[in-house]
Order: structure tokens, then C-alpha cells, then sequence
């Protein structure tokens, strides 16, 4: 779904390269049908004639092709990713990927849906686009400039990140929220009359419906930062129960209320 | 908002008795101008004509009438509520209603706006209305069946209720969700960089920008049921947290995208 809206994205951008789809049969047929790529390829097919390597599947698929890529690629490529984690697929870019340059990435549009079909032009117009370079230089290079350019015209909003600080904003703003909705849906287990609740519960346990599949990677990649969030977590509901009679909770409510409100101002 | 939207709803539906409201200068002049009601009066004149006396204000002020509402009414009334907690008004109730019938009631539809100006006749439509009537006989009264009927004309969905039940199923499918979105929302003070999240962030902070004027007396009137929903809250992501790696965690999102199912299913 990233891979393909990003080729659709670049075309209505009036990209004209060619734009070759590395994945399953079934994958870039759908993704030709969407008219996201031009053609499919084998991976040493593709990797061997490419400007820009994109890869955005699961974490685990793009280190194993981070792992491989080096003896394929052209020199002078430039290397990318969409991965939801950075510090693991950053430090093994920087040991395996000799040849030519990487620059690790993460668009901050995502859909409940997977597949090429359900691939969007617009998906990325407005929302953040993290680039997570080792140093600022390797923001400098032709082909990170050219891209840069390209994720603009996408409509991107650009946003340059150290990879741990990146993976350090994300285990709160994406998946702390994620494990949150999952575990009140499961304790949504016990409770039989379901039709009692109000509209904000349907809020809450949307994200509840991601696939584990994805987050895997996505866990066992973060699971340092993650761990210190669901304990910071944890304790700010600790400290909610103990206060559920006391003035602390009316500053949690202003606090949250507050947040949400500079949240919204903000994306 | 839910007083004003009740009789909206009702005229919709056809009905052609007086609606007189009873709030302060400024509300009801915006109950009138929705057409939401008739016109205002004292508490006192109003439910002294009144069939059926429908209290929607705050659980403080509707333990407040509770209080003060047996000498003022007609014997054959029926007085019902929208408190989104249950036993403590009904409990009241019982000891304070002596001269006409009680029924305690929690429309489970709002809206994040307050006030007549954001009624809306469809509000009650498909969604759940819960009675919670001491004993089985309450429903049977003349003034019950004819309420019964009126909810069922304006499209509610009637669920009927033992209060302490009520309590327990709200605690998890309303107030719990309430608090977790208000922690995570509350921990986001410290995240600088709001604009790297995905758009899950904004679904699970939607709650945090309650008002904590409306939580207090919720909070107050449930809190036994409330701080074990958040126990066992806790009590799940410490789980999560120890099984990060694990297919324990599998199981979570497995069991939270059922119920997540189920609650669409069912809503």
C-alpha cells in the first residue's frame, strides 16, 4: 500500500522514470492494474539499473534486504526505506551498505488496509515525512537532494530526526497507543452486553484491528523505548487511581485536554 | 444537549403535549429557539403539571432533585433520569420517591458539544437506552409502558439493566476508556514533536478533550467500579510489557481485534 501510493504519488507529481515493482506475483499485478509501477522485476533485476531504492515492507523484509542489497546496487543510488522503526535498520545500513549512500525514512500515512489496491496519490500530502540521517551531510548528497525534492512535491511535510529520537517519539505517539487500544478491546473479552457503551469506545479500539503481523517488527525493533513508555504509562494510571476523588485528577484531565488540543492544532 | 435533543426527538415522533424546560435564563432561551421545548418554568410550576419529569443535567444536580422532588410532584408521575451512572441515583431514589414512581435511565448517546444549540432530534436513533429499574414490575406501570413506547418511537435501542450491572459494564465500556485516553493524552506534554504520529494518535486522544466538569460526578459515583477497570487495565499491560518478544502478545492482539469485531458487529 506504501510502495504503491508512493509510485502513484511520484507519477501525478509528473515523475517520468520508469518505476519498477519488486514483490509477489499477486503484489505487482495489482500494483500494474493501480498503474503504481510500470512493470515488475526481480529484485537483482531491479536493484541493479535503480536511481532510488525504496523499500517499505515489513521491518524484518526490509533488514533482510538491507542485509543483501550491497554487491546489487549502483553506486551512485541512494537507498531508503518506510520503516515504522529506525535505529535497527540504520545501524545495520550503515555495516552492510558500502556501495552506496542509505538514508532511512518513515512516512507518517498509514491505512487499515495492505495491497496496491488500496494504494492512494494523495496519501502522503500534508502528512510528516521523517528522514533519519546518521549526519546532516548525508542530507546533502545529489540523490538526497533530489529526493528530498520529490517528497515535497508529493506534499510531504519533512521532518529530519536522529533515529533513536525518532524511535523514541514513536513508541508514545504510535505505539503506546497502539498496545493501549489493544488491551482495552481484549479486556472488552469479558464484558457481554457490548451495546452498553458510547461512540468513544469505537475510537478506542480501532487500532485494536491491526494486523499482529505488522507490529511484530515493529515491537521487537522498539522494544526498549516501548518498555519505558508502557511503564510511564502504567504509572500515570496508577496515580489516576489512587486520585480518582481528588483535585490531581481535574490537572490529568487539563493536561490531556491540553495535549489533545496542541495534537490537533499540529497535524 | 440530551434534554433538548428528548424533545426534539419527541416531537418528531409525534408527540403534541406541552414541553416545558426548566434550566437556567440563558439555556432555555436556546431550548426555545430549537424548538426543543415549549417554554420555561420553576422547577416548582413545571413538575407540578408534569407526567413525565426527565432529568438531564449533571449526576450532582440530579441527586440534587432527586433530593428535593417528592413533595413537588404528581402522584401518577413518572420521574427518570440520564445520569451516566446509576446507582447511586437510583439507590437515592428509593429512599427519597415516595409519591410517584422513579426509573432510572442512561441514554447512551452525546455529543463532545454541550447545550440546546447542538440538539438533535436523531440523537437517540439505533443508539442503546438503558433502564435499570429496581424490579421487573417498575416497566409494567401505565406511565413506564408509555415511556417504553416513546423510546421506542424516537428510535432507541432499550436494554434493561440492573444498576450495579449497568455500573460495571460502563466502567469498562465508557469510563475506563475515558481514562486511558486522558493518561496518554496527559503524557504527550512531553513529546515536543507531535507532528510524528499517525493518524491512530488523534482516534485515541478524542476523549481527552472531555470536560472535567462532567467527569467528577461520574468518576465519584462509580469509583468502586472504576478503579477495578483500571486494575485490570494495569494488570494487562504489565502483561504486555513482560511479553513484548512473546506470542502472549500475539494472543492480546488476537483477543482485542475480536472484541474490536464484535463491538462493530454490535453497535
Amino acid at each position: 500500500m506504501i510502495g504503491a501510493s508512493f509510485g502513484l504519488a511520484l507519477r501525478q507529481a509528473g515523475f517520468d522514470g520508469t518505476i519498477l515493482g519488486v514483490s509477489s506475483p499477486r503484489a505487482v499485478e495489482s500494483a500494474i492494474e493501480a498503474s503504481a509501477i510500470d512493470r515488475a522485476a526481480p529484485l537483482v533485476e531491479a536493484v541493479a539499473q535503480a536511481d532510488l531504492v525504496f523499500l517499505s515492507s515489513t521491518i524484518g523484509r526490509i533488514l533482510d534486504a538491507v542485509r543483501h542489497l550491497d554487491p546489487l546496487v549502483r553506486p551512485d543510488a541512494l537507498v531508503t526505506d518506510a520503516g515504522s522503526t529506525k535505529c535497527e535498520i540504520v545501524d545495520l545500513a550503515r555495516q552492510t551498505l558500502r556501495r552506496c549512500q542509505f538514508l532511512g525514512g518513515h512516512p507518517m500515512a498509514g491505512k487499515e488496509t495492505r495491497g496496491a489496491a488500496a494504494a492512494d496519490a494523495g496519501l502522503f500530502q500534508g502528512r510528516t515525512w521523517v528522514l533519519t540521517p546518521a549526519e546532516p551531510a548525508e542530507l546533502e548528497t545529489p540523490m538526497a537532494r533530489e529526493f528530498q525534492t520529490w517528497l515535497e512535491r508529493i506534499g510531504a511535510r519533512l521532518v529530519v530526526l536522529d533515529s533513536d529520537e525518532h524511535d523514541r517519539i514513536v513508541s508514545r505517539t504510535s505505539h503506546l497507543p497502539q498496545l493501549a487500544s489493544t488491551a482495552l478491546a481484549s479486556l472488552l473479552g469479558d464484558v457481554r452486553r457490548l451495546e452498553v457503551s458510547g461512540s468513544g469506545l469505537t475510537d478506542m479500539t480501532r487500532l485494536a484491528a491491526s494486523s499482529y503481523d505488522l507490529w511484530r517488527d515493529i515491537l521487537a525493533t522498539n522494544s526498549g523505548h516501548i518498555e519505558r513508555a508502557l511503564a510511564d504509562y502504567i504509572q500515570k494510571l496508577e496515580h489516576m487511581r489512587e486520585n480518582l476523588r481528588t483535585r490531581q485528577l481535574q490537572r490529568e484531565f487539563e493536561r490531556g485536554a491540553a495535549s489533545a488540543g496542541r495534537l490537533r492544532r499540529t497535524v
